[in-house]
């Protein structure tokens, strides 16, 4: 979402450069990229934070593979194993008790280790994986780039029909679309993942502690440090766990300490201002975060609202602050992508999210001044001339 | 190599846990684990190197998920591409000009992304991984536990016979046994990978800038920081780094930043200790790992000169300080990994580097105390009491 670049380099189905990420200087005919969701909205709160969560880390300090043989999780710093309990003692989001923490290089490694460890050992043929349209648009290309014999992509769970088992991904709240998700093939023979990255209370409100079998979550939308590759899987059943462990074991050979240690590090900030509530203080971060959405989705459904040619979905009251926005086109059949393209805003089409080309996602947690152009953009979409 | 643990946490095919690897009291009857090379052998170096290599990070840096964006591989710090062209240019082991450079969550998985990039798109059938044996005993479990449909493991490269694509594995030095390789195969449709993890001067001699279509490398190895997960690919073809980058968007998109950082300011150490020669100074990292490897090296030639049950290959003389012991044990057809474990030793039998179980692999980069503790307990060993 954040950062520009030129159309030259926007590559369909990669992460295009966003070029001059760190540029506030726009020119009016730059392209303002959209499409991934780079969580640099939160970086002015933890420039406010000072000292508090610097790391720093000698040369020699951590040299070992090994984070902490007592655990099955051998590479999993016990720091960071400590402040997800916290954060999620603190937050109420997810029950932890008796559960096992598997780490992995951002929830993206995780998705795809828990995807092994539901269909390992292999079955007669591949398990299908699905997830009710629209679904994130990556899932589809992290099943099948490599033509893996134990699973396959099995697309939309809502029209889902083969017998026999299969692994339905449950994404609440759901990107792209923000809406609140439960399993919807339900048959005996399901294997659930719940994707919770946006399960936290700047973005959505809170509703119970979750407790299912398999639960992702990542650092990148809880606190914006999207750059530290950080995730982390709750899971019930230790075999299970044992064969995401293994994953990341055959895959990256664990999870880099440096980053483990500053995402401790910036959890505990925030565990600590919830052990101050009480003191004197400013806002916490998640009441900073919640504020912060909250106003540039009033700004967003303000500028919609006077388009001719953008609708946003109707979110249910109680989850109003999702980071992307999912945006209707109309009057209808208009291809949303190619339209927000022709104001030069790139969006990610549904298509990508198994739905209608008149929906595109853009994202809203990029920094000030790009959030800002798109509402100006859009302000300025006069009407139809684009088809 | 390092740490100890209780037999019963031994799992035969995983990284066994490595209990109590920061303890220095080591109990008589204690394992030694001699199967993982942590290189925790290095550690005194950067302990004594003080401030000059401590990384500091504050909580609003590196959060977003892009690095460079003109670059194409838009999550590699610029820091770290320096720091590896520094490296390879002090150290005269790489070609790097007009090459790309490709980052890694450690080599490991750089090394399935570049078999991904030299199967990609699949052929009729999956492509044959093989390599040379005795093989790193990873390669087989990397290649094999997805069951993609792209590649296969396809076994020692010496006895490889089928017609078509392949892509051969060229470990140099080699590990587990220490020998300089050149591809054996060598056939029209042969894609190489060369491995080069202990292609450095506290290994090997450097004999010449390498210059292949793929060549690995890794920090864990090079400078010891296993811990930072960092692996990097010199890659000649701009197409074949693409693919490569792609997988890594796929699998983890991108790399951690804190270790990028982390690796370049340690390398950068390095290149500056080379800048600095003709100063008054003490020995260089490389000078310091070559003397100390080569002691090792020295002590462990003499205790198993007069052991009974093992012996070890004859290295030619330019390569003496390789990173693993890979003895064989005489007179022959015992279990040389049975046998160390009956004298309390945790070595990596010859099968799992697709050769006789005659032959065992133990790890001489761990902390000085469990090299010592190895020395006493091959010393102890009297004859074939175990058979």
């Amino acid at each position: 979402m954040v950062g520009f670049e030129k159309v030259a380099n926007g590559t369909k189905g990669s992460l295009p450069s966003a070029k001059n990420t760190n540029t506030t200087n726009r020119s009016p005919d730059s392209i303002l990229n959209l499409v991934q969701g780079d969580p640099t909205v939160f970086e002015p709160y933890w420039r406010n934070q000072g000292d508090k969560c610097t790391l720093v880390i000698s040369g020699s300090d951590f040299m070992s593979y090994y984070s902490d043989c007592e655990n099955i999780c051998w590479f999993l710093q016990p720091q960071l194993a400590d402040a997800i309990r916290n954060i999620h003692r603190d937050v109420g989001n997810a029950v932890l008790d008796d559960r096992h923490i598997v780490i992995g290089t951002g929830s993206t490694q995780l998705f795809q280790a828990a995807v092994y460890a539901l269909s390992s050992p292999a079955g007669p043929e591949p398990i299908s994986v699905v997830s009710a349209a629209p679904y994130y648009s990556r899932y589809p290309e992290e099943i099948g780039f490599l033509s893996s014999g134990l699973y396959k992509w099995g697309g939309d769970a809502n029209t889902f029909d083969k017998d026999g088992p299969y692994i339905e991904v449950v994404n609440s709240p759901n990107n792209p679309d923000g809406t609140s998700r439960d399993a919807v093939v339900n048959r005996s023979e399901g294997r659930l993942i719940h994707d919770f990255a946006y399960y936290w209370p700047h973005y959505a409100p809170i509703i119970g502690a979750a407790d299912h079998n398999v639960m992702l979550f990542t650092l990148s939308k809880c606190t914006g440090h999207a750059g530290s590759r950080i995730g982390w899987a709750i899971v019930k059943d230790i075999e299970v766990a044992k064969k995401m462990i293994k994953f990341v074991e055959f895959n990256s050979l664990g999870v880099c300490k440096e980053s483990q240690l500053r995402a401790a590090k910036i959890l505990e900030t925030i565990s600590n201002e919830y052990s101050n509530l009480g003191c004197t203080k400013t806002e916490n971060f998640f009441e900073y975060g919640q504020r912060l959405m909250a106003e540039r989705w009033r700004k967003l459904r303000e500028v919609i609202k006077r388009s001719k040619v953008f609708s946003l979905p109707e979110y249910p009251k109680e989850c109003c602050n999702f980071s992307g926005e999912f945006m209707e086109s109309h009057p209808g059949n208009m291809d949303a992508e190619k339209l927000l393209r022709s104001h030069k805003m790139m969006g990610k089409g549904g298509k990508c999210f198994g739905v209608d080309s008149k929906y595109a996602r853009v994202s809203v947690v990029g920094r000030e001044e790009d959030f800002n152009l798109l509402l100006e953009r859009i302000s300025a979409i006069k009407g139809v001339e684009t088809e």
